[in-house]
């Protein structure tokens, strides 16, 4: 277990949830009687506000909403050494998996040392034409290719390393980290993976070769994928979030980032334990 | 096994194969020797001579190219009581299944009636704003509902003689005909269907919740697929070759045909040939 | 609505459960105060007393348990133009799907002739060896062969109507009815099939190729399954509950039963209603 | 790349192949003639002779026959710092992946030093009952318990490190390596894993709860399977090869051997080549 020394602490809230936003207010109230040189926030998750937000070493970035905030705050927040704490706004998230009940027991906990992280796998992801380099961001759970809804099939190269993997035909592609296995590409028939591990999964959408299954791949393989069709309308999309339009010959380079989340564990729940709650595992 | 008098014979020819255009060319001097009246064409499938002609009763309607080739002669040939026969270029199709060196003997087994029919059932469906209806037609193989590129999920209520069955939040939900059940439904997940049966399957597209399986009804029913959601983008796809823009609240009801599409089997080859064929069963 | 003058009545009750037992002693005590010439049981599902037990029409059979003490009693009552009511213990059934506290009502419901009937095909199976037929029985659910439990692949030829299916080599191969594809059919990736349809599906479970996907046929083929292997310890299982060993070259004939099992509905709760529950399909 | 100085040879053959046999039988004089101390074989894989062989370190065991006879060569191999190569009958193998013609120059080539190695993770599993254990083994593959023919559930609870993961109700569970991940694994419904990856995939055969899909964990994690039901027939099966009975209770714990299997590679032909050819990926 290691411990951080807490100096400053951040609230992000999910937007456009009244309830969340009440919360977050009284929680700022409260950390500001605790022994924090800087209390910020509520800040709206994905307001320029919060993506604009700069964040030192040693602080707390406590995240009010579901797994779609944390992954939100995840995506500015991962630059620094900073902890980051999920409280869930309705069901049990992946992400959020504090309850609202267990919020001041875990903020005090982690104030005292007294606490377990999760150091979550982000993926940095670029897309290039040609010689240029059109954009690129990091993320949480998965870089995506799409088709666009109107047409059928797309054609997408895959290497690892150089070496060449296969041309996928397919509705699209998924590129998931382990944290983001249990999202789309759960749906879209791939394995759960541990946290823990150092593994990237490539899951084919709706592949048009019916034996084109998931694949388990190392994190520290430098994958690249190639747009091979002229089909309009494709899009690759961050997180679920950000999306930049593909044209064919476009490629999207994806490597392990040199950061990770660092996700507070609540005492007594473990990842099995929320795993079996989401996918309603008990009888 | 019930024949037809063939009186007139139409050949439609795939797009942009310079090849199957030259065949194309060749077999329709070949049928104007024979005892018909009218040849038409090569016809370009998709072109708007194709899709303005009008077909009488007895009429054969050869098919030169691939399974795409074939939906969209089925697109205009399905009014009249016609027959349809689908030479294959390149590999085997599930719908073009002759051979080229099989297509002279099959037609004249034809003129001799000496031939298997396959009719294949048909669905009609209508996309509804509110009390206007937006567009209609007819598909053999697939009804699809698709969220656009960048957006994950959409939610789309199913009904079935207004008893309602789901609400699906997935990728997108297809509604397949046996014909269409070996195409754009098996990369999603859904099973096999015998062309000659009287069933419909739905089948959703990476749904949100794993237990949202494929669901196989009878093609008699009434099915209503009502969009229940505001993202931008969705789009309605007729035998993923004609698209329609979808908004929140929009209806799609979908029906059997009243037609089916006759197709020309070829002799010493039946429908579990072709899948072993096409999915590469054997060892 | 088709409806029957009730004249007798029959309870089964599950095998080892004192509080269905008690509730059923109960219901017979109801029962005979009610306008009918004979009350039967409770009979232990499964006991040679139930096995031996025979209906005649308009008999009302009540099944106090789970969709296995239905299976169960479907096997006897099948012959008999009979009646059949599930009383769920538990969660709710797919065949059991009257709760305890609908019980009266619904048996009230019948005797007044107001009431639902849902018709369910059943299968009958025969295991045949050479010329001597080694065995028969009817199934509401499924006809199954499946390897012994340390082997690792058979392989089944399957054929219908004489026509040449395909040679699956796999764990095992299942043959359900719209009944049963909620079942084991389910576990092994076939899909859902509405009740009231004529379709069997044939499902591989764990096939070495890949693409041999579940098959839906017409309920009136004849399928013959043939074991092409010298592999030990092979068992064709009948519902789930009746097993009988296989040789190499042994053949399973299936067909269509001549009779249905004529479940009565519960009102205010249809097909649909009862998927939604029992796959947790609500949010 | 690591080189090895050979020191001596041995030849194992796939059983009941008059072929194979002859070839081994040539390439055991061809050996002779060159610069081994020893050259012995061809043994019969999975014969007393073959299994009671002891390899010292630095030795060259080449494998004829298919991936069946690589599986009974390593169970024997790995204890000694041996190299394994694999020379395919009939078509490509995943661990077999030289061809006939190419069986000298690859030999060669490792005399030479020039020659790639690829290591395989292998698995321990022991089965305990009480205090006591019954058996254990090595696979290269994979760990499976599975049911009985006649019975169709089981319950497998699994704990990792100590951290109960799932109560499993299924036909059986494979803990499968990443070699074996292309085997029953994926037949099952798991995904392929990249063979130097520290991983095991869990994979349920056949689960009653469909949300329970294929877990990805680290090979270092030590894990425990109890079987927690009283049905008869229940075998745990190392490598597909070696069965033993399981009674209710009884666990089966799994860890990572402390040997690999040091697989030369051919040149020229990389793992995704293989996966591509096996699974008929191209077009």
């Amino acid at each position: 277990m290691e411990t951080v020394q807490i100096t400053a602490a951040t609230i992000i809230v999910k937007p456009g949830d009244g309830e969340a936003a009440a919360t977050a207010r009284e929680l700022a109230a409260w950390l500001s009687n605790k022994d924090v040189a800087q209390v910020r926030g509520p800040l709206i998750a994905g307001s320029q506000e919060a993506d604009g937000a700069e964040f030192s070493d040693g602080e707390l970035i406590v995240v009010l909403g579901g797994d779609g905030t944390m992954i939100s705050a995840a995506r500015i927040a991962a630059d620094a050494d900073v902890l980051v704490m999920g409280i869930n706004y309705g069901g049990l998230g992946y992400l959020t998996d504090f309850r609202i009940e267990e919020m001041h027991n875990g903020i005090d906990a982690v104030f005292a040392g007294e606490y377990d992280v999760d150091s979550r796998v982000m993926l940095r992801a670029e897309l290039w034409r040609g010689e240029e380099k059109l954009a690129d961001g990091r993320v949480l759970n998965d870089v995506v290719i799409n088709k666009a809804a109107v047409a059928r099939i797309i054609e997408i190269d895959v290497s690892l390393n150089g070496l060449f993997v296969n041309s996928f035909r397919a509705d699209g592609l998924i590129v998931s980290t382990p944290t983001g296995s249990t999202a789309y590409n759960l749906s879209a028939g791939g394995p759960i993976i541990y946290p823990s591990m150092n593994a990237v999964v490539l899951t084919p959408i709706c592949p048009f070769t019916l034996t084109n299954r998931p694949i388990v791949i190392p994190d520290s393989a430098e994958i690249e994928l190639t747009l091979d069709n002229e089909n309009e309308g494709v899009v690759l999309t961050l997180d679920g979030q950000n999306g930049y339009a593909m044209h064919s010959g476009d490629r999207v380079k994806i490597r392990k980032s040199g950061t990770t989340l660092k996700l507070v564990q609540p005492p007594n729940r473990n990842y099995f334990d929320v795993l079996r709650n989401k996918l309603k595992w008990g009888r």
